[in-house]
């Protein structure tokens, strides 16, 4: 099966990063493949730029869908275009903080999110009510350090860990959730120091969309996520269009 | 004071329809502009439209910012890049869905939404979740009638009245939500034949924006609608970069 | 249009500062004027006060029916009578938390209210749970200066000023809502040194109100908000009956 | 112990019948007295008239602390005036539809109302959401019968019958509410007809008062139901004031 | 009338400090008789012991229906088996955390719960999700002593005291709850020291056993509880079995 | 890896089923062995079933921590004993109710359950309560077939068939979730003929498990979770006991 790993900011190093954890969790027979956007903000964290992301990240999916892509994983926490590429693939897709927070469910009774930006907390509290149960979500807990940052601040782990200690105290939770895509590569190390499981939504991800094509669960194509109509574009989108 | 009204899809003749009920409503000192932004999808009639409605939008909140205008009205249903719009504009931001349920909640009890397509009613349950009290939107209804097919269609009024009577009996409601801005003209008409009060979001934006200027009332910069921090943007939306 | 803005406590003095702050805001076309219920009691601090406010306030709204008024504002935070009000009413009725709530939402992504006593803050928890959607109000706050104190005492623009400020950071809110009627003329002031969006629900109720008029938007008279049936009433409120 | 029973409505007749209904029920060494209040409408079938109750039902109050009461049902559906009074009381205050609303949680999973008037299920609606899980209430049906003809409509019975049998299979609920105090006559009957537990408030809770006072649990004096400050009233109201 | 009072652990002492709290509170018609299961922990301090706790239980159930027992009260406060109790009696059965939240929505607007260990706390959220309304339980909160300690422990009173003081202040509740049926004899002292109701489940599930059984308001066995369907059960549980 | 999968009832040859789809879904590196408790109930049909399937489960759990097993499925619908065996099992426990609610919310917006008898409705939408978020399940359909007559009864697909198209209209869902380990085998049938993705919880589980297992997430042990104390067990039951 074949899985394309959507890194939806336009940053080359990370969806690098990104296909390692993917391709490290993924089965024998399931070929992982990363991609970067063409078009968009090379980080993510804001609305502004998480609405500007969307583009870039649906031509991916349609040109998955020429390619035969099985299913999609959207790696970036705040799960841009989730239901537009819903609508627009056959097979499954995922976003990584759907995934984590679904993780983090099985794992203990409520988790708390470490992420970047104080300013995403909102967005990961509103995601947070869409994919899990009242009560699941006790917490998100900024470093406020910024997306590009993360792969060369060496403070990065030693800040999140102690943000972690403190949230599971603050919040009464038992799971961390890292909050950023750009953090997957530091989850083995919280857990261990924290000792308690932490969660990387693209690792999540990944695993979630392979057993679904095992499964042979797609996405419901009953109303909501109908492919879209056949429709004109214009504009510099033009291509976007159908007609 | 300047009301910018934003129809996000890019058919001409609904803007014109959508400044004209702006401007019946509108205050003596308000000088309300309709605008169709420069690229996008012809209607909105699904989540992919919706997402890629938006890079036009902020095309043209960017421009209104540039331009001093005051506040603006999101007129779409979905109201599609608010979160985002809010982010960039330093006067209000109001969404035709998110006035329309809130007056309809002045109003009465509860109330049902019709609207165009049935694929969209989860939508408006979402953005019913985030704006209204737990048990104020009671039901979405859709006449199946494409948004651009709103204007020349005889049978509109009568099935949307049909439908808004059924809609009352089954949902237990008491006041009835337009879900689509193609169906302003109509307001009065379904009032009238219903007897129950009829909210059209396009009006209730506009006095809704009128509103928060007079009093005042900005869009909080604390946290998540700070403006966006300057980055570099790649690829056919590099224009939405600030570097 | 004439709005009539209900004092629902019997001290004049109070009254005259909530009619200027309304007329502050109305529109050139828009007469507004307040009035000082003849009966019940000098302030509104608990639900004794506020139950034993409504008669007088009910008296206001049927002698405004008499009278032509298009729509009326219930002026004290507890929103007393807001129900009864709506039943008697032909035009629109609404309460100042109701309306100050509703504009926070409009703001920002979460509100704190700072009020005058403390035990009024579960009224207030009350009115936000039916007013707005879950999380929309994160914290009720008290500076525990009584009512008939607010206008007198030189402390209050501080204490409130500190108590908002201690509020946005311990709720992660983004916006104030003053708790009090009495509090209308401090708004501008603590937005200013708080530096967030801070609603004064007279002038936001006031606006609200204009704008159902002008949007012809009533009380949807189907079932819960009819007319009361005529019926006898004894004793010395007698004259609230109808035969 | 002393248990005084508030009918809130100035009906004799139905007065004597919750007292025999309460008495009924009520241990051996419980006194209980219904009173009917001096001022008020004949009947409750509205906000407006559930407003215009309340000073009549606090006055019973205030004259059962003087008289030295150990607890008080309000036996009115629309439970007006309940916060003022554990205000005013220094023993515990319920409601009727308090009362039969948790009686149904401990013997079912789900309760639908059947009531007097349709206009009144919007305040039952209310009262499970403030005091019951999400969930319990399932739904209010109404047999449109005035409350005053309860008492003498033959058809009373068999309407409520067919009512809660239909109730029970749309609902999918397993016990049924009686939503007036004027039906609790009809308790028994009803529920050997229909084969399910059928709740009459009036019982209930003056069962649930009598348990209260023997536990020595009263209305929690912290806070928000505190007695209230003295004050001045004005105009007709005038003796409810404590200066 | 007689009530069982099922202690679900298997020691005797507790039982008998449960049932001298019962007989306390029980009328002068009600005979109280606590029993003891033949099998299972000998405390319940995790699920596990909790879980094993229930075939103890319901051997009693199954014996009290044949010794024509009127109601039961499940005395743990994690209230083990009720479901399967309810199927099992013909009368009712309450759980005295069940009886506990319920007689605490009587007395205020919120509780704490102070228990034994902290590890219980999640089951105590969940039943509260379960029992009452959303914001009825505003924390809970534990001292950290083994159940079977809290008869010999003399620093029990003293720590559930300040933790009762301490918990009021964080949650901003006005009720304590005693969360494990060997607190029941430190109510009246923690209530006297604290001032604020505090509610031992033991006495509230006796009494409201009582009362319902004086109602006649037995479990509906419409669906869910219905009795249990015959069948065979296998090795050391082949005794439960019907066939 | 090696994944027990345990079925709850003591039918054998529903063990065998059971074992057969959780082994086709499975990747190459895992051993699915499915076991049957050595005590309890033939079938799961009512709480009291429930209950008494938890013994022989926890069994089964104990038994796989001694064989170094790294996972488990609960497989019965109810899930019964999920949180007792997350204490005791060092690695991840899953139910199949869980991992069908999960996957469902992945494939569509909500989904109805198809189940076997109506009495475990309620049980089914507690655990979707506790499972997803809000809206999720939004309708439980039993087609009224016994559990142990599912395999032999020729008329279980159509009438599965017919009540899973039933519930897409009525509940307005997209998905479908099958309520009974049991009905494993119908999946891909019901799926075919329906039109929309049908959840089966038992493959699901066992990918959820072997996909935790892979990510290293087990079950959180800070608090709730952790390891039951050490205590003695009496009667039957004493070999539960650890002292």
């Amino acid at each position: 099966m074949r899985i394309r790993v959507i890194n939806p900011n336009t940053t080359a190093s990370m969806t690098t990063l990104i296909e390692a954890s993917a391709r490290a969790v993924a089965g024998p027979g399931t070929v992982v493949e990363a991609v970067t956007p063409a078009m968009g903000p090379v980080s993510i964290e804001s609305h502004y730029d998480e609405a500007l992301a969307v583009p870039g990240l649906l031509a991916e999916v349609i040109a998955g869908e020429r390619d035969g892509v099985d299913g999609y994983v959207i790696a970036c926490f705040g799960d841009p275009g989730l239901d537009a590429a819903r609508e627009v693939a056959a097979g499954p897709v995922v976003g990584i903080a759907e995934a984590a927070m679904h993780a983090a469910m099985l794992a203990g009774r409520g988790f708390s999110v470490v992420t970047t930006l104080g300013r995403t907390a909102g967005r990961a509290h509103d995601l947070a009510q869409r994919y899990v149960a009242a009560g699941g979500c006790r917490g998100v807990h900024a470093c406020e350090i910024p997306v590009l940052e993360l792969e060369s601040d060496p403070t990065v782990l030693p800040r999140v860990v102690d943000l972690a200690r403190a949230a599971l105290e603050s919040d009464g939770s038992d799971v961390i959730v890292l909050g950023c895509a750009g953090m997957a590569a530091l989850c083995a190390d919280v857990s261990k120091q924290v000792g308690v499981p932490v969660i990387d939504g693209v690792t999540a991800a990944t695993l979630l969309v392979q057993s679904l094509v095992t499964l042979g669960v797609h996405t419901s194509k009953r109303d909501e996520y109908a492919r879209p109509e056949p429709k004109r574009y214009t504009g510099t989108l033009a291509a976007f269009g159908t007609t």
